[in-house]
C-alpha cells in the first residue's frame, strides 16, 4: 500500500481515521491506497505456471468415469484444471479453462449451448461423435473440433472403451464478464449418426473454395480440423524451411494457426489455436505476451520455461502460461504442441503486446 | 451445487470423497459441482444496482482535499465509487471503474500513463486543465475529456477554488486481463499553458473535417467534447423529433455517442459514452443489456429503476447498473445524463445482447 | 504496334494475313498487336492536363440561363468540362465529371436520382436551397453539399439574382462500368421550406457526436459542409503549424478532408472531397497519383504545373490533373483550392500509388 | 437526344446555335444534350451476349502458335475475345479480358509483371508450369492459378505437345482508369523446376490452417485451386442438398467461390471466380446484375440465355455476359462452368444490384 500522506500530527491521523470509515460506509475505496495493486506496473497475474500431466489426469479422469455418472445438472465429466494461483475457481488461466473430458463405454452427454466458446482437442483415442447444432462430428486423435458460442452441442461414445480428450473454454472471461447465458437442449440424443465426416467439412473442408450461397461468419463454420491436414501443413512448412523458403515462425519451430475459413481470422471469437511442430534439438526464442495461454503436449518430449519454473514434459501434459510471462521451450526429441490462448481478445481490445527475445538469455 | 450422483452406496461415497480430495491434491475442479455457478442460465453478477449521491460524494471528496495530499505514490485524489456487491475491491461494476477526483486549489497531479483507458466528466466547476501528452485541455462544466489508454497525462488547477469530476477507467477489466502497464511521467507540470482550446480541438474539433494528412486512429485524437455542442445536438435531436422527423431513441429520449470522428465508432477501445436527454415527464422503455453501465445525472431529477430497485435521483448523482439488470429511467424533470459503458468490449468479442421493452411493465 | 515476328517468308506472310482475317471473323483480337498500348509502361491517358477559366464559364452559363430551358429531359441547366483528350464525350477525366450548373432567378431543377454520387460545392452567391431526400439544404459561398448515390435532389433559387456552382459526379466512372440507374421524382418541388440549417447538420453537424440510435452509414449523412468550419479548420491547422505542433500537409499547406461522421473515411464512396490552403509564397511538393482530380481556386491566385503544363489561375478557375500527371502548385497571394478526386476507387480496388517529390525539381 | 427547348424562335435559334458553338471552343459540353445517354435509365452496356466456340478457338489459337513466335514485346500469344460490341477494343466486356493462350512443345513465355490482375483456367492439357515471383505452379485440367497484380509470372511447356488455357484479366477496367503499370523481368526462365505441388499450395493450401508467422494479404497467397478440390467440393455440395441440408445456391444447383484463405473474400481483388455445377435437366433461375462476367464450359452440355439470345454450348465454349443482361442457364447434361466476374469491383464501390427471379420466366 502506498501511503500518501507524510507525517500527520494527531489530530490528522484520527481524522483521516475517520475519514477511511466514512469511505467506507459511502461505498467508497480511494485510490491511493490500492494504486500499485490496482495499476500495477506490469501485469502480476494471480495465476501461475503450472503443469498438469497426463499420466495423472486420465486415471482421476477414469475413476470419474466409474463414480460419477453424467447427465443433466452436472452435464459433462469434464474436470478442470484449476490453477493454483487462483484459489476457489476452476481457472486455468484468468480467462481460460482447460479440463479433461472423459466419456465411457457407449455413454453419451446431453445437449446443451451456452454463451461460452468451446472446442475440443484430442490427444488420444476415437470413437465418440460430438454432434454441433445436429451434425455428427468424428473425434479421433490429433483433431481440434470446434463448438462455438450458443452452438447446441451433445457427445456419445460409440464403442466399448472409454475416450478423453482436452476440452477449452473461455469461463472464466465471460464469468468475470456476467455475460454467460445457458441452455438445455433434448434428454435424449438427437442424432446417432457416425458419419466419416460432417456436412461442416463437406461444405467447408476444401482448401479455398466456400459455398457460393452462404455468408462469412464471425466463427468458423467448419466444425472439424483433421489431424490429416494438420500434420502435412507442419510437414510442408519445415520442408519448405529446409529449402531456404520463409515459412517457420523461427528456425525449426513450424506453427499453424487454425482458422475460419471464411474470414481467415480466428476460428472462434475469444480463442487462438495453433499447433506446433519444434525439431529435435529446438529451443524457442523467449517471448513474453500479454495475455495467457494452455499448451498441451501431442506428441514428443521437452522441456517447457516459464518464468522461474521449469516442467520436463511429455505427451498429454498441459502447462499453463499466465499473461506476461516468460516463455521458452526446448524439444529434446522432436516435438508437437497444441496451443490455445485469449489472443483475440487483447487484439479486439487494444491490450495486446509480445516482446521477443528480450534479455538475450533463455 | 448440483450433485449428479443419485443414491450411493457407502463404499461409493468414500471413493468419491476420495476422488475429490485427490482432484484438489492434483489442481482439479470437477464441472459438475461448479456448473451452475461458472455457467448459469443468465447472468448473475456480483455487482449489485448501486448509487450514489453527489451530496455526500463532494463533501467527503473535500475532506479528503484536506488531509491527503496529491503526489507520487497514490498519484490522484480520486475516490472509487466501491459496487457493495463486489467486497474488498474498488470496482463500480465488473469492467468499469467510477470516481470522484478532487484538485484544491492550485494543485497539481503528477504526469503518468496506463495501460487503462479513461475519462473524465465534468458535472460542475472548472479551472483545471488536464494536459494529455503535452496538449492542454481546459476542463469546464458539461465537457467529455479523454485520457486514451498510454497517453500521459497530469492535471492542474489554475484557480483558487477547488474542482472535482467524475473519472471512468476500464479498471476492472484490465485488471481481470492483467493486462495493466504503468508508467510514470515527469514529477514537474510539462506545461503549464491554458489555453481555451486545445490543439486536439484545433485539429479533430470541426464537423465532418479532418486534417488530410493524419490516419485514423482506434481511439479518438479529440481529447475534448465541449458542453455547448453536446447542449446543442440534443436540443436539436428533440426539435427534430417534435418536426416528426426520426431523431430520437424513443419519444421524448434523445441521445448522442461520443465518437472517434476517425472512425465514426466509440472514442475508446473498451468504453462507450453518451449523453441522454430525457423531455419532463418521460419514462423510457425497460431494457437489459450484457454489461454494464454507470449514469450520473447532469441536471434536473427523475428515478432510476434497476432490477428491483429505485434510486430518486439528481444533479451530480451516480447509479451503476450491473450486467442484465433492467433498467428504466423516469423524468421528473427535463433530465440530462451522462452515460458510460463497456458496451465495446462485448460487441467486440460476440457477447452482446440487448433487449428492450420486455415483459411491457416497468 | 509489337509485331512479334521477325523475318516471315512470303506463304508465311499470307497465312499470317489469313490467321489476323479469321481472327477477325471470329470476334478475336491477338494481344501481341495490342500489348503496348493496353498494358503499358506507365497510364498513359488519354485525358490531358486542362483548365477551364470562371472568367469563361459564368458568362456562357448566363447565356444558357437566358436560351435554354430547366426541366424534364435535360433535368438541368449544367454544363461540363470535357476534356479535350476524350473527345466526344463530356468527361472532365477519365473517372470525374465537372460541370457549372446555373439557376436563374425563382428558378427551380426537379426531382431525380441516379446511381451516380454527386456534390455541389459553391464558389460565389447564395439563395439556392437544395432538397435531398426531402431535406433542404441551403447553398452558400465555400460550403461542400452532398448528393449521394440514390438520394433524390432537386434544387430551387429563392431570390431575385441567378446562381452558379461547380457540380461534381462519378458520370464517366458509372458509365464505363454500365453500372448506372437512373429515376424521375415528381415534378413540382417537394418543399418550398428555406430552412438555415438542415435536419442532416442538425443531426449529424456535431464535432465527434453522433445521434446514438442512428447506424453508421457508407456514404456521410451529413448533406452540408459549411464554409465557416471549413476556413476555420484551415486557420487552425496552419496557425497550430506555426507553433509548431505537426498539423499540414507540408510547410505552408494546410489540408482538410471532408468525411463521413459515421465512418471516419469520405464522404461519398467513389469521390474524395478536400479543401487546401497555401501561405502566399509557398510551392507544393511534386507529386503523381493514380487516378485522376479535379481543383477549383476558391479564393487567391497562383500557377497550377500538370504534366509540362502551366496554368495561371485566379478565383473559379478549375484544372484537371489526369492520372500519374506530376502536379505542383505555387501561391502567389494566399490560395485556397478545393479538390475532388477519385482516390477512393482505386484504395478500394488495390490499384492506387502515389510518389511525391520524385526528381528534386518542382 | 433530349432537347430541353420548346418551339424557339428564329433568333433564339441562332442564338442557340451560337452559344452551343461557343461551348465547343470552351471545352463544355452540355448535360441536357447528353443525359439520356450519360444517365440512361437502367445500364444499356455497349458489349453484348457473345459466345465463342472452344472448337474455333482452339485451332485459330494452333495456327498462331505456328506462325507467331512468343517472345517480347508480344509477351504471350493470347489472343483475346473480342465483345462485337465494343468495336477496335479487345474487351470481352466493359471491364474483363478473356483469351485463349497457347504454348507450343518446350516453348515459354518470358517473365512479366504488371498491374493487372490475372488468372488461368485449364479446360484441358497439362505439362505447363507458370512460375509466379519464382513459385513454379504446375497446370493441369480444371485448375484455376492466380497471378494477382504486380507478381512476376512466366510460362513454360515441358512436354512434346502444345497446351492452351483461358486467361482472364481485368484489362479493360485498368485501362478506364488509368492504372496500368507494366515491367519485364528476365528473358531466360527464372526456374525449370517442375513440382508437383508449389510452395503456394505447401503454405497455404491446407484446409483451415494457415502459417501461424504470415499476415493477411489482399490477394490470395495461394496461386493453385487443384481441381481435386473443386470436384470435391460440388460433389458434397450436391450430395449434402440430396439429404435435404441447405447447401446449394438453389435446387440442382451447386456452386463453390474461389477465395483468399486469409480474408474468406475473393482471390482477386478485382475478379471473383467460381465453379458450378448443374445436375442434368436444371434450369437456373434468371438473374440480372450490375457487373458483368464470363462463363466458360469446364464439361457438359446445355443452353445459356443472355438477354434476348440464346448458346447452345459444350466444353470449353466461352459465353460472355454484360452488365445487368438476363441470364439463364439449362443443363442438358450434368454440367460444370467456370465463372469469373467483375463483382468485387461493384461491391467495394457501392455499385452492386442484383435481382432473382423477376417476371417469373425464363
Amino acid at each position: 500500500m502506498t501511503t500518501p500522506a507524510g507525517q500527520l500530527s494527531e489530530p490528522e491521523d484520527v481524522a483521516l481515521k475517520q475519514l477511511y470509515d466514512d469511505f467506507d460506509r459511502a461505498a467508497l475505496m480511494p485510490l491511493w491506497t490500492q494504486r500499485e495493486e490496482m495499476m500495477s506496473l506490469v501485469p502480476s497475474p494471480g495465476a501461475v505456471p503450472a503443469c498438469w500431466r497426463w499420466a495423472t489426469l486420465f486415471p482421476l479422469a477414469s475413476r470419474a468415469g466409474e463414480l460419477v455418472p453424467v447427465g443433466r445438472g452436472g452435464e459433462r465429466r469434464a474436470i478442470a484444471l484449476a490453477n493454483p494461483g487462483i484459489p476457489g475457481r476452476p481457472f486455468t488461466t484468468a480467462t481460460l479453462w482447460a479440463a479433461i473430458q472423459f466419456l465411457g463405454p457407449h455413454e453419451s452427454a446431453p445437449a446443451h449451448r451456452h454463451s461460452q466458446t468451446a472446442f475440443r482437442f484430442v490427444v488420444e483415442g476415437e470413437g465418440v461423435w460430438t454432434n454441433v447444432d445436429g451434425d455428427a462430428v468424428a473425434m479421433r486423435r490429433g483433431d481440434l473440433l470446434l463448438t462455438p458460442s450458443w452452438h447446441f452441442h451433445e457427445h456419445h461414445n460409440t464403442t466399448d472403451k472409454p475416450m478423453a480428450w482436452l476440452d477449452g473454454l473461455d469461463i472464466p472471461l465471460v464469468h468475470q464478464l456476467d455475460a454467460g447465458f445457458f441452455e438445455l437442449g433434448p434428454d435424449t440424443l438427437t442424432t446417432a449418426a457416425t458419419p466419416a465426416r460432417s456436412v461442416s467439412e463437406r461444405l467447408w473442408g476444401h482448401p479455398g473454395l466456400l459455398p457460393a450461397a452462404m455468408p462469412a461468419r464471425p466463427n468458423s463454420p467448419l466444425m472439424a480440423y483433421r489431424w490429416i491436414h494438420t500434420d502435412a501443413a507442419l510437414s510442408d512448412q519445415l520442408a519448405c524451411e529446409a529449402e531456404g523458403v520463409p515459412a517457420t515462425v523461427e528456425p525449426g519451430h513450424g506453427a499453424v494457426r487454425f482458422t475460419n475459413p471464411t474470414t481467415g481470422g480466428d476460428v472462434l471469437r475469444t480463442i487462438r489455436t495453433e499447433m506446433h511442430r519444434l525439431r529435435a534439438g529446438v529451443t524457442t526464442t523467449r517471448v513474453r505476451t500479454v495475455g495467457s495461454s494452455v499448451w498441451q503436449v501431442f506428441e514428443g518430449s521437452g522441456t517447457v520455461y516459464v518464468a522461474d519454473q521449469s516442467f520436463e514434459v511429455a505427451t498429454g501434459d498441459v502447462v499453463a502460461v499466465p499473461s506476461w510471462q516468460k516463455l521458452t521451450i526446448e524439444a529434446t526429441t522432436g516435438l508437437d504442441l497444441f496451443r490455445f490462448g485469449d489472443d483475440p481478445v487483447y487484439e479486439a481490445l487494444g491490450l495486446a503486446r509480445t516482446v521477443r527475445g528480450e534479455d538475450g538469455t533463455r
